[in-house]
């Protein structure tokens, strides 16, 4: 670890200068801007390390799938993503987004944070090692994709087209994470669900003068109903079978979420809120926030909305709903139950536009793989990282990882005010010399496990 | 009758181009475009006829009050306006919406039927009478404003100022209206009151990813649960009190209504409707739709509205409500009971951002006013006229006549395919003949039955 530490940082200029030119293109998925650019350019540099690098198309942005050979015959696999958030408001950004600019020790650019940092960490650490040691401990097998912030809406488009490459993984590192507030490092072990529903109400075949709202039934009072009948104050969610099948927190993720600590003064300030849901604090918030299924109007828009008043009875009405799901809840199973729910409550006429979803995940912090990040945070970081069994978002976990069983843990380099998503995205130079070192580390941790096994 | 309508057809010719030019100067009120070029124009073809005009400013638009006076001293009221619709979307105009253009014995232009053509009837009507007969039979006050179109938001204003002006009136009529889909003569007694509120309910300080909906209040869900609480699938208003001051129809305005014809089947085929709200029709139909009071959704406008999946957690929410109110129903009332219902439902956070309102208005249709209306309408239409005691809609009717005691009629010169408020708004010659015809013989009823009561 020293030597290959010691050309880290040797070499750290070189690195930086890297992430910077990746940094300077531009790859907004949103917009559609420098998609291909970027996928060729990480290809360019993939290939310059070493790897094997196919791009592979999807209907939307093409899929980079890197390959490199170790010593051992395992694999592990690296995801990230190339893609980047929208820079709006340009007005608020100190620097312009895509000129990467070190000010006191600090990288700021679009992407610095989520997560190009992270992948030229990886890339610096394969290269560090290859120079040092001459092979990787293990396999490795990175999926890079260009949608993350859209939704990974092609990603399962890849998987499909590229099932074998993800069979049989020794465990996964996902993209994101870092230092929370209090500087300890983050690491976490899964994801929640998601199934995301368009509700609509129609009523009559364009908008009236709402003096016909006596005889004419107006679909946003359709929709209010619909939705009332779906979760009341009380917050339970009312669609039969919903909990059914919510597995409880095993005593190992219960301890992790215990050791974790959750900022309820910062958060609450920065939220600009009181008090949380239901007054909840401590132990019971974390588990509400972490293994808590969520129901969420996301969007709920009919008639008028300008300034003053406008009566109208509205032709028709949306609303977009997510259902944050937790292990073992399925999105096409409650996608269904919320059909005979709506149709059971009478609701026969308010229809599911569309639906979207993805399943949920947890990880298992006692797994031999997460140990093996825990040990590797230890070393790098000097202290032992807080564990979050499954985060309260959503990503792609399951359809990477979680139906093939390959256990994951994220590994990022961002900080508390890293600004992912909004202006003035930035990380700390320490933070990723230190995320180079730390994949460096999990590299000799997993040998470490895997010789053991021998 | 015949002398003077002998008149009116000798100058129809210059009625129609004093109408064309007044349908040449714009006056949008929502626009604020020709709004003080009108009340110019129109102030002086006023004066040409021999009125006294008054140009009375407020905040918003200046409302004409114009003064005649008659062999008798008891006074009519007229109320108009002089402001339109804007004309989009213009591509669907036949002809340009402010070059009046006469074509297969219809004039087109935006304000013809609403309510230009009305005005200038009138005011032909006066020029007639005045050249045969020398004098009015009775006074005469004209109110004109220029913001009905725009609610009428200022007209308050000219009522406290000139609130003598409104006293003591023998009756009032009203702009609006006309002929039937059937060719029948319609006149309307009254308008619904209303009472518009904006309700609000706040969460956190901005928008947030909505993993937090597990531990941070929706506020989109708390004004689903508070509408809920106002209203359920049945249709009742469940705000305490919200029917306790609604008069039931009087047996003479109930057989007015069952006398008035409702095309059930064009309107359903117009609204692209199976059916009437709770499947009413017939006479249950008409009573729900004029003497109904209504709680509409004008419009719910919460988090995101696009094309689409994206996950939020709404800051902020807001729906518009109008309620249509029934004599005696008041809005100050209705909103303070509003208010005390969301406290006592426990949502006290459901803040009534703003309110205004406007009183109701039945009118009697066995008062001697309207039954003047109603001889005037048979001698010229040549059949009964079809009486409305409210109108389902909303205006300043209680503001000009109903505070004061003031019965009311509606006298127009539109039709069923007026398309007021539409693209190729339009009259028929024929009908701008009538309207003139029709108020010479409302000045000889009204003379009549006022010469009767000596």
């Amino acid at each position: 670890m020293e030597e290959i530490s010691a050309d880290v940082e040797a070499h750290f200029p070189e690195y930086l200068a890297l992430l910077k030119r990746a940094l300077s293109q531009p790859s907004i998925a949103a917009e559609g801007q420098g998609i291909s650019e970027m996928a060729e350019l990480l290809a360019e540099d993939l290939r310059a390390v070493g790897f094997a690098v196919e791009i592979v198309p999807t209907d939307g942005a093409p899929v980079l799938l890197a390959h490199m050979e170790g010593q051992r015959p395992e694999r592990l696999l690296f995801y990230n993503h190339y893609d980047v958030q929208p820079v709006d408001p340009l007005e608020l950004w100190e620097f312009p987004p895509f000129e990467p600019t070190v000010r006191d020790g600090k990288l700021f650019a679009r992407g610095a944070s989520d997560n190009k940092g992270a992948i030229y960490a990886r890339l610096a650490a394969v290269e560090s090692y290859l120079r040092v040691r001459g092979t990787l401990p293990l396999g490795l097998t990175w999926v890079i994709e260009g949608e993350e912030e859209i939704g990974s809406v092609h990603l399962h488009q890849f998987v499909e087209a590229r099932k074998d490459a993800l069979k049989n993984l020794l465990g996964c590192v996902w993209e994101a994470g870092g230092k929370d507030a209090r500087e300890r490092y983050e690491i976490a072990l899964g994801c929640k669900g998601i199934l995301y529903v368009e509700l609509r109400a129609r009523g009559a075949a364009r908008d009236l003068h709402s003096a016909n709202a006596a005889i004419v039934e107006n679909p946003a009072w359709r929709l209010v109903w619909a939705l009332n009948s779906l979760k009341g104050p009380d917050g339970r969610v009312r669609i039969p079978g919903f909990y059914d099948t919510v597995r409880p927190p095993t005593p190992a993720q219960r301890a992790a979420l215990a050791d974790w600590e959750f900022p309820e003064d910062e958060v609450r300030k920065l939220y600009g809120i009181d008090r949380f849901l239901d007054g909840l604090t401590g132990m019971a918030l974390k588990e509400r926030l972490i293994f808590g299924a969520t129901c969420n109007i996301d969007g709920f828009h009919s008639g008028y909305g300008g300034p003053g008043s406008k009566t109208v009875l509205p032709a028709e009405v949306v609303a977009k709903l997510d259902f944050r799901l937790v292990p073992d809840q399925e999105p096409k199973q409650v996608v269904e139950a919320l059909r005979k729910h709506l149709d059971a409550e009478g609701f026969s006429d308010v229809e599911i536009a569309w639906w979207e979803g993805e399943k949920p995940w947890a990880g298992d912090p006692e797994h031999p793989f997460v140990q093996t990040a825990i040990r590797a945070a230890e070393r790098v970081y000097g202290h032992l990282p807080a564990i979050l069994p499954m985060m309260a978002g959503t990503g792609p976990v399951y359809l990477l990882c979680g139906q093939f069983g390959t256990p994951m843990i994220t590994a990022g380099v961002g900080y508390a005010d890293s600004r992912a998503h909004s202006p003035n995205e930035n990380i700390r130079l320490q933070d990723f010399a230190q995320g180079i070192k730390y994949i460096v580390a999990m590299f000799e941790e997993i040998s470490g496990w895997l010789g053991k096994g021998d």
